[in-house]
């Protein structure tokens, strides 16, 4: 029936929600794309800690395969801050970020088979890829041996890419998610980036039952990190500077919480762990860490700290233990997280802002002091 | 009919052959063991660069438990050297180093069934581990959690164990490995640390048929990392420093063979393996060897080098690239290697030289001058 209503060919996401139809959005699949591209709402950034403003940016008008998204919610990831402010090697300036975004189907081009007009979906950090390379045939386009196009500070058709500090946002159904029933597009926003970048690490390394995880860091990737290794079944150590967030910590399903400014710390775990995720991008002592893992251990970057790495051979090979990274996570996999994280409850703790907040929530991330992700609302920018 | 001539229970090792059985060791199994040591020749140097001379050393009684093993020729590994002059931190001298050991069983004691008089067996890095730790019950000794006993300048029953620079050495069943028909003692005896060394990694790592796999160096270690990888079916590629090894390496197995110094080869071999295995110990630009390998990819550190290694997180994340170490291998992966070795009709490439030599052999090992290990016949212990 709902199928009917929407007159779509829901292919293979026919259980879901189709919230939004009926009059507010009254777009059909477009059968013959428009030739004048959209210009919608959006924040960006001129320069390195320059303000946000508003300004518009034009979204190209729909292939065959693209679907146009209205924007509910955009999260603001770290990353974001670090490419604004060019810390990440020369931004193109203006740039308008954001790689967090779930919102609703708005249209759908004629060849567009996997969602219809008013699906939640949801793009994460990237739009494209070259579909050809031994990893975008694996399903690992994070890993796109051409580079995979990022959603924003991408190149795409010879022009930038612009993020989800919009209102819209046209990306090829491909690299669409669709966020099921059950998890709030606000909530669900973060998970676009900092949910499968724990996630999939999580899962290539094995946290399960039987498993002793530990999660470096009580931020916004951290926070997913230890639900969603407790609703896997992990064992779960937050391994935070201080006590701070301990009571959070455990909240939100660590079993245990240890503050690393203490040097006791890394006497009393020593040899503990099966699995390290640090997604602290300050510079650490390595060696300290890698000594609480267990033989076959692995200790995973999922920040990515500016500084060089450094550690001693023999704290790897002592216990044959690894010191690894880890990218996101492939279409594929970014959406068995969504469904994994549909299934158990799990969104991000996240505090919702409207875009006139945008400087104030940087410098406040910056600082630590946001529990634990800030989503813009989209009708505010 | 062999077990009976030597009356006694061979437990596992029905199959194992009993060479040396006979008028030449008419020992039998030490009922009552014996309470006076025995004296045998050994080479030991008094400190840092002092030259090696003839000793004698005490090899302890028979303890129900224990083999005594007729030491026939002992491989000399760079970890000797480095021990030998102090390198890795103190030194107890006077010290027998050798951990490389291959030889024939003179006798055992009452309560002995994996082994009988005559057997072949060698004896590896470690002579002795708790036996009561997860790692030791999980058959991974070498990471012995309250540390494995060296099998020289280890500390057992409150004293300096010395290695296999020497005519006997007394080490319990659980220590001693056994060496199949089909290898020379002279090329089984760099098995029991080069050949495991490389071995446990290779198949910790999966090589084999359809795998890509890089052995940085072609020295003791390197030869043998070839040989097994390419035995394992692995497509083998070495990367030394120059070509001058070239045909070698392709001899003893390499598919291709690159040099380092060569600034192309990086470019070339750019995401091409599934596993690096390093024995250098000199410092490497780890960012772009690790830039050799493809998703998934991990670069095993088996040397041990001395400065810390540094390496950016970019080129961990991306390609979700592992480091890892790996020490040599515990007692029943040893095992396994060795038949695996017999079974592919592997040993190592030796020198043999006299006790008299072996100041001269560390100096030519310092200067990559032995293709592939010296071997100390003990005779001229």
């Amino acid at each position: 029936m709902r199928g009917e209503q929407c007159g779509r060919d829901r292919g293979s996401q026919e259980g879901t929600a189709c919230a939004s139809c009926g009059p507010r959005r009254p777009r059909t699949r477009s059968e013959e794309p428009s030739t004048v591209p959209t210009t919608v709402n959006a924040r960006s950034t001129a320069g390195p800690r320059v303000p946000f403003q508003r300004t518009t940016i034009e979204r190209r008008d729909l292939r065959p395969e693209d679907v146009r998204i209205d924007i509910a919610y955009a999260g603001i990831c770290h990353s974001d801050i670090h490419t604004a402010r060019g810390e990440w090697g020369a931004t193109n300036y203006p740039l308008v970020p954001g790689h967090e975004i779930a919102g609703t189907v708005a249209e759908v081009g004629s060849a567009v088979t996997k969602y219809a007009v008013g699906d939640r979906v949801g793009v994460g950090c990237f739009v494209d890829s070259c579909r050809e390379c031994e990893n975008c045939l694996a399903g690992e386009e994070q890993y796109c041996l051409q580079g995979e196009t990022g959603t924003y500070g991408g190149v795409q058709d010879g022009k930038p890419t612009d993020g989800g500090y919009s209102q819209q946002i046209v990306v090829a159904q491909d690299y669409v998610l669709g966020i099921p029933e059950g998890i709030g597009l606000d909530v669900a926003a973060p998970l676009l980036c900092a949910g499968i970048t724990l996630y999939s690490p999580l899962k290539h390394w094995g946290a399960g039952p039987g498993t002793k995880v530990a999660v470096v860091g009580l931020g916004g990737l951290g926070h997913m990190g230890v639900k969603i290794a407790h609703a896997l079944g992990a064992e779960v150590t937050v391994l935070s500077q201080s006590l701070k967030k301990q009571e959070d910590g455990l909240r939100l399903g660590a079993d245990h919480f240890f503050a690393t400014s203490d040097p006791e710390t890394f006497q009393q775990l020593r040899g503990r762990f099966d699995l390290i995720v640090n997604t602290v991008s300050a510079t650490l002592d390595l060696d300290a860490y890698l000594g609480m893992l267990r033989v076959n251990g692995t200790l995973v970057e999922v920040g990515a700290p500016e500084q060089p790495m450094t550690e001693a051979a023999f704290s790897l090979i002592q216990n044959r233990r690894s010191l690894a990274g880890s990218k996101i996570g492939g279409i594929r996999e970014t959406q068995e997280m969504l469904d994994f994280c549909a299934e158990h409850g799990l969104g991000a703790e996240i505090e919702v802002i409207s875009a006139d907040q945008i400087d104030e929530a940087y410098e406040r991330i910056v600082a630590s002091d946001v529990r634990y992700r800030f989503v813009i609302d989209a009708s505010t920018v």
